[in-house]
């Protein structure tokens, strides 16, 4: 089955995406959430780096190509309506641009909304002051 | 914190909708992704039973009503853009309309798209043959 065929078997939006969900594949931590085109989904299947779509800028978005904290696929799985990714990865260090392991940072908790995660790495180490 | 106030430090896209993931909270599985609006994600905080909104039926969607197969909320957590939601839940039955634990029993392996994980309930014990 090459590539192009599991790409067909994705059903994209109306925009050509599809929310991707990576998951550190040994520990279960939900990392982050992102968006995937036909282009991006190809590539990180062949290269077994995870590559994203960037709504904002518009770009493919090699996931750490500028900060170094780049996710490996270890596998990639599809939801029964064919509208999710989840990614199985091996993350080098953080996920989130705010230096944090992962995204998912602040939780309701006894009615408020708080921070739950520490800064592990400076953003302006990421990606330079 | 009122729950309206946790709410309005949600930002929900164009159509008013957030995406949410399900994680089973003790075993790290990702159950599955769906919609949440501002009245199903306070319904959830409100009542401790996870409420989506429905895209294909535009109504609010109570996990489990029809099925059985609910899903008690332990924690909602935000990512860092406050785009995403990640419900750690206490999952009933399984999560999948299929009949699976979770929606993500596709994976790519060895360049094919495989079923990975089996029926545990039969859909029409579910919803009704």
């Amino acid at each position: 089955m090459a590539t192009s065929d599991i790409v067909k078997a994705i059903a994209f939006n109306a925009d050509g995406l599809i929310p991707a969900i990576a998951q550190q594949h040994d520990s279960g931590e939900v990392l982050m959430v992102a968006w995937m085109n036909a282009e991006s989904v190809a590539e990180t299947l062949d290269t077994g780096q995870v590559c994203y779509w960037s709504r904002s800028r518009q770009t493919l978005w090699r996931k750490g190509e500028s900060s170094g904290q780049t996710q490996r696929l270890v596998e990639m799985r599809l939801d029964c309506d064919a509208d999710t990714l989840l990614l199985l990865v091996d993350q080098t260090g953080v996920a989130c641009h705010t230096g944090r392991r992962n995204c998912f940072f602040r939780a309701v908790r006894n009615g408020e909304l708080v921070t739950i995660a520490e800064v592990e790495i400076d953003p302006d180490e990421l990606y330079g002051a």
